[in-house]
């Protein structure tokens, strides 16, 4: 930001490119998980077992968020206005806190089974983060091609968009249906975390676009 | 906010205030149709209808915030600080999706009855969203006249202190009220939605201050 | 941000520490009043005693973050970034938010009783609150020396991790054991606000170490 006369001049430091990689591969690995686990249908320890690999990939994005933070505030040149690429690794931390605190209420609330929009959501998640892997892998050739990414982007939103109705059609069906009050809360605050997950990807794809505007 | 030193010798661009003020009546006709939607006795298929009116809006009013951020991205002079517009302009489209998500859940959870506390929000809700268009309007004047500007901030704050004691009020006797755990849960999360509506409004009020202490 | 060269040659504002401290002395005594309230067995009307005086230093809270923002705004020389001091602020006022929540949803639901694990998350919330006190403490001296501010901040992670354990262990006792929905839906509640305290204790070290990476 207050460096932007002197980044004419001098060469562009390479190295967060390899680490908003890395984060995004800890994505991948926490929605395989999530996926896995709402697909098959486990007793309560399996859940927890899955619970605590998701949690490990928790703790490997904080370790690389903060490490970017870091980096961030020791470097005089950055690829993109260093407040972009905060918001950029922060917005991408926050989807695995996300899937992390859908797993956990899978895990804790142990309801009696998980309603059959929880595999559709899942699968729009592993569908979003495939989608940001992707752009965050293409961001270092941004200033060249930005379509790639930019096309990802439209992607993310369609897929909320997709998210948010099928969240709608739950809703619906679960208040007309459920009699059970508790087991009603149980699958809405799974289902609302699930929910949010998209909507963290979306804001992911926000991000980029501003990175897209200011830059490409 | 790197542009303090020529900001004094360049004309100011003009553009944000009519872009701040479509966004300010974005959220004039959504929390318009909210105070019909709560205040008629509506079937679950006219609220639907309100609810589709509603985020048309909200759809308005993301594209234009998405254009204050572009803009603000592209120009390199701004009338005040580069972040107090962008968090103005955010602060303002959460007013919007606020209000988004109070009339989605009136129309997805389906209560059997809204509690009257609800007209009571709606209202504090409406003047609210007057008092902010009011400080929208006047904010191209601000360097000059701040007072007009800092009495809608206080009335803000009123109006949420307000808000606060009537969600208060409604918690106490839906709780000791309502035997039915599904239907107090629909109303508690709508009312709690039109409750945060308030704070977003208040939340405005904080900012548009922080831009009076700036520059006034 | 934008004064770093100057802040080389000029002297300090030394003005903001004290202004932090208070703030944090607010913090330890709406800590100290939560904790008094949960530990003894009141009746309903001590409870909102209880809660009329925690809300009041909210508002002392509130009142004292107003002041450092404005502050930031008038100030050219800020001891740390002007962003960091902003977040700090924020993120210590977030805890008495949340405080405050905490306290007005034991008034405001009035549980039959509350949970054995309320005692031990507001005894975490306590030694947090202390290791913030200690830590804004010595915050005029953390270039010299930032060792033990960051002994607190590690200290406050760990706080975190085991109110995380403590309300995953209630909550799966409470889905397990308490048939009626409501007083779960009150309980539950209750709890999430209290171990989201911890969540803003822990938020407060996450920027106290990124002022030590930049400054020490």
């Amino acid at each position: 930001m207050n460096n932007s006369f002197f980044n004419r001049f001098m060469p562009q430091e390479p190295k967060f490119f390899p680490m908003l990689n890395s984060l995004a591969a800890v994505i991948g690995k926490a929605s395989g998980l999530l996926k896995e686990c709402i697909d098959k249908k486990l007793n309560e320890e399996d859940v927890e077992s899955f619970y605590k690999l998701i949690k490990e990939e928790e703790r490997n994005g904080d370790r690389i968020t903060t490490d970017i933070f870091n980096q961030l505030s020791l470097t005089f040149i950055t690829p993109f206005d260093r407040e972009d690429i905060h918001d950029l690794a922060n917005s991408l931390d926050d989807i695995i806190d996300a899937i992390n605190s859908a797993a956990k209420r899978i895990w804790l609330y142990n309801p009696k089974g998980l309603p059959n929009e929880s595999k559709d959501l899942a699968n729009i998640i592993e569908k979003g983060v495939a989608r940001i892997q992707d752009s965050i892998n293409e961001l270092h050739n941004l200033k060249k091609d930005p379509k790639h990414i930019s096309q990802c982007c439209d992607a993310l939103h369609d897929l909320e968009n997709d998210a948010d109705d099928l969240y709608a059609q739950f809703i619906k069906r679960i208040f007309s249906e459920e009699g059970n009050a508790v087991e009603l809360i149980k699958v809405k605050d799974i289902m609302h975390e699930l929910e949010k997950t998209t909507d963290c990807a979306e804001h992911v794809a926000k991000i980029l676009k501003t990175i897209i505007v200011k830059n490409a």
